[in-house]
């Protein structure tokens, strides 16, 4: 009894962190059960100009497969669909009259021919990765259109209405799906990529901020690693794994019109640039976090000797994340350079010069490597943030 | 007319490249066609036995919707449409009982509301990741089954006898797809993430192999980078963001019965461990790869001093995966430990001595900061190879 009880007690915290996380999905599981509804109150109160018949049906089935969480996913859905229909619809009553002209027999085997070879076909196009990445709900949907139109038993005419019938049904069923999904609190994937990318700069930064402090100091934070407030050392991380949801939304981000600051034609494929430089330099941050945890290795008496230019260095660097992050909230470019960017150049410029004075000249080397090590991370963080700020420029210029 | 015959031949090799890269693609693409002509012949010898009647779209629905590219992903597609469809038929029909007892307008309205609350918290469910992973289809259609019960015209008795047809059709559907999924040149997704983790460790395999050589003795192979021969200190890079695809074929993997080496209950979760030690050696590989570039920053002079302990380290943990990786093909733990990383690790502790020695005496320190980088990362390596090679281990005890 005391275990389920537990397990109940787990379910539901799931249940409200899942909420918490993201008060949006909550939300979202409104909007499907309102789509629906929708849906059976126009089964109800049937239009008198058009007999629904049995094909509320796939009123219903379109609504509860195009509803995504997001506008983007919705739109992307919804047009395949209605599209896919439509060309599958016609291209198999086609084959069906071109089949038709040879004979009882020969029409089932034409028809099979074609069904064998064109969903073949289709089937290998949805491995081709640019049509996968938008199309890929749709040429489905061609495939299943195609072989119910060619497979069904119904002579043409009959074929023909239920195929119109479908299609409008189809049309209604996305149209409800498209606006509960842009009218009642919209989920914009493509502001949600901003807030991803920006976030993740965001992360950065805090690191390269905290960094110097941490390391030369030893403020001892770095035993808080346990518990759910991970520290700045350790919130980067998720950087550098987030390659492949980047990569979703900017593709789903492409079917969004014109929403809030963004244009239908935002530069979207700008993230993905943004993003590619953000986890190099996070790769460099990763590398870097190691000699936090070691910097005793390491007296303090040498590491001490670099402790101005490698404080300077991760304070501008972090600083240059965070103007670059008021150019992407702002999405203008400033007239002047970043002045944090030539600041870290210029640390990064004394580091060096401190180094050419062979600072620890006499003390052990296994002892001084760590701590040279950082220097060299450090030296090549800043030609990475400056990359970052480049290519965050670079999209601000594309949104004008 | 140029342009678009040199679409046309751009667009033939895309297709020969895909098919190139993965011959399985084009027997998946026969597959698929050959499921949908056995049901097609199916519905032209309609067994005399049972009516199949207009249902016989259910069962083209679900081979064109459930026969996917791998036998896991096909399996557990066709269990979910299977059982969500039995459990939500079973769970509208009583629901409609229910909402039967308070009168034709209250049942209207008792139906809409039973399916806002159902569809609306499966909906939320959906959003759980542990759920989403294995379960996310089963859902789909759960509220899809349980809307078009609930909101159908038909009587009872109607709707019974519809239902059992539906998900005979269904169960026939989702068998056709899952022998010709495991019959025909079956693609088990076991197999391939085993391959894609093996592969992994030969790439860093190799780099570590090539390392040594190319650092010190500055072969000059970094200018061919170009083409499409991509040289060994590339081939690492695809590791970094291997992450989301492993998770993917891990759960896949999960559904599919014994199959070669594997058994049903295979440790698919050590794969991602295994996969996640790979990683972390791969983002140190990337910091390293920095200084194959940079080699002629340090005088040849000092870094000939550290020549031999590194050399030997990279070549050591190269052939210590190397090592593993037979171990990770046969499945079988060897008695004795790994004598490489034993190796490794002496000559790490040899680095370690011979930068006691302070080698670099005098030397501008801005010179030797590269070559102390290396020295700190090869020293990191060990640790990560280490990882990687206990790691494999305990997958063969866990795979026995």
């Amino acid at each position: 009894l005391e275990k389920s009880q537990a397990k109940l007690v787990n379910f539901t915290n799931m249940v409200i962190s899942l909420g918490k996380d993201d008060p949006r999905r909550v939300i979202h599981s409104f909007k499907v059960g309102l789509a629906l509804i929708l849906i059976s109150i126009l089964q109800y109160f049937r239009p008198s100009f058009y007999a629904f018949g049995d094909n509320i049906m796939w009123a219903v089935l379109t609504v509860v497969l195009v509803l995504e969480f997001s506008v983007g996913a919705t739109l992307g859905k919804g047009l395949n669909r209605v599209l896919a229909t439509g060309l599958a619809g016609a291209f198999g009553v086609s084959i069906r009259r071109i089949a038709s002209f040879s004979g009882d027999k020969g029409k089932a085997v034409l028809t099979s021919m074609f069904v064998f070879f064109i969903a073949g076909t289709v089937t290998f196009m949805r491995f081709s990765p640019r049509l996968k990445a938008s199309y890929d709900y749709g040429l489905i949907i061609f495939i299943l259109t195609f072989c119910l139109v060619s497979l069904s038993d119904n002579t043409e005419n009959e074929l023909l209405e239920v195929a119109q019938e479908r299609l409008l049904t189809i049309i209604i069923g996305s149209c409800i799906a498209i606006v509960v999904s842009i009218c009642i609190c919209p989920v914009w994937i493509g502001q949600d990529l901003h807030n991803q990318i920006a976030g993740n700069i965001q992360k950065l930064a805090d690191f390269l901020e905290g960094f110097g402090d941490e390391y030369f100091n030893n403020l001892g934070n770095t035993e808080e690693a346990a518990g759910d407030n991970k520290p700045f050392f350790h919130r980067y991380e998720s950087v550098l794994s987030s390659k492949g949801s980047e990569e979703t939304m900017a593709v789903l981000a492409r079917w969004e019109p014109c929403h809030g600051g963004f244009r239908f034609h935002h530069p979207w494929k700008q993230y993905l640039k943004v993003g590619n430089q953000i986890r190099l330099c996070a790769y460099k941050i990763k590398a870097l976090s190691v000699f936090l945890l070691r910097s005793e290795q390491t007296p303090y008496e040498l590491r001490s000797r670099i402790q101005e230019p490698c404080t300077n260095i991760s304070m501008e660097s972090g600083m240059a994340l965070k103007e670059s992050l008021l150019i992407l909230k702002h999405m203008t470019k400033s007239s002047m350079p970043n002045p944090h960017v030539a600041n870290a150049k210029n640390a990064a410029e004394s580091l060096k010069s401190v180094l050419r004075t062979n600072p620890w000249e006499g003390a052990d080397h296994l002892e001084i490597i760590p701590a040279a090590t950082v220097a060299s991370l450090l030296i090549d963080i800043v030609i990475c943030v400056e990359n970052i700020c480049e290519a965050v420029d670079e999209l601000a210029t594309l949104a004008n």
